[in-house]
């Protein structure tokens, strides 16, 4: 349509990236291809290193460039205080607002009939083996107050009940049938804050 | 402040894109970051290619892989009726109306005392050297409504009229005030109808 192959090809590219429309795609093809030295290529070439670099943290799910993940390894972090979360974006909005001390656990969803995701498709193994292992005084649950949150967090309770550890969920913020990532730090911090035991 | 290095900086480069903010450019990587394989590196290795393979057209100042462009060595194109425009974006949002069927110049930008660009800055050279070859009947200035799009067509008519051509300008449809490159397809079908001589 606008050139030839490339361009046509990455502002489709681009185009399907969350965040974008066809229009910021153009905009953002267009600043590329103007700068294609010193731009294009330095994106380009960050994104081969990334593509390799970074990896899913095997104990809690994050995602950085070394595994365990520097959460992980945070000597100046709770360990006996694990949050678990939906997403690695999730973590990343706790991470933003600074509330969380401890360690995480990022689910990768939750469970959900329509999707077809059931326990299996969670990432809850290694929460339940840092638990084994001992340690773990509470697990905060911070998960999105949507049917398939509370559907999520409600199963993981279960579960953690024979555990003897102690599950809170966080608390008053949360707008109903808001997703976690799209709050702001205030809102956050007063959920943790307010959590309460299930 | 995500992850460490690699993480951090895809999300500083791709928020700097036009269209991004800080929050889609997480959301875009993380949908990045989630597909490497299938989506990050076919993207990363694309960016390369069109870093080189994409060149601007000596003859009009388009984008495209081959020089001259598709547009300008399309025989089927109306030579002899030239549309000038500010920048690549202008050209790209006319050929998706398809309301104009001859060839282009994009100039690269408008005189501006406040931004410091005279016209030695802009690219006019090839349109005059395609008019002193012959063939031209007519050139239409498309250009932004905006007091450096009026004194940009001002000075190109001044400079036109000597050679003969047609100058015309595109007509009733362009908000005053509105750039080119965000009209629907209609405003710019009446726009360019409408034209009217200088």
């Amino acid at each position: 349509m606008m050139g030839h192959g490339d361009i046509d090809q990455l502002i489709t590219m681009l185009a399907r990236l969350p965040g974008l429309g066809p229009r910021s795609a153009r905009r953002a093809a267009l600043a590329l291809l103007r700068q294609p030295e010193s731009r294009m290529l330095p994106l380009a070439h960050l994104m081969e290193r990334a593509a390799t670099s970074v990896k899913t943290c095997s104990l809690c799910g994050n995602l950085d460039t070394v595994d365990p993940c520097h959460i992980c390894t945070d000597a100046g972090r709770d360990r006996g205080l694990i949050c678990v979360v939906e997403t690695v974006g999730d973590l990343w909005a706790l991470e933003r607002a600074g509330v969380h001390r401890g360690g995480y656990q990022v689910l990768g969803g939750t469970l959900s009939a329509l999707a077809g995701l059931g326990p299996d498709d969670l990432n809850v193994r290694p929460l339940f083996e840092r638990i084994e292992e001992g340690g773990v005084r509470e697990v905060i649950l911070a998960l999105s107050a949507t049917v398939e949150g509370a559907t999520t967090a409600h199963w993981l309770q279960e579960r953690l009940l024979p555990t003897g550890v102690a599950v809170t969920r966080v608390g008053h913020g949360v707008p109903m049938g808001g997703a976690l990532d799209v709050l702001d730090d205030g809102t956050l911090a007063a959920a943790l804050t307010a959590r309460r035991s299930l």
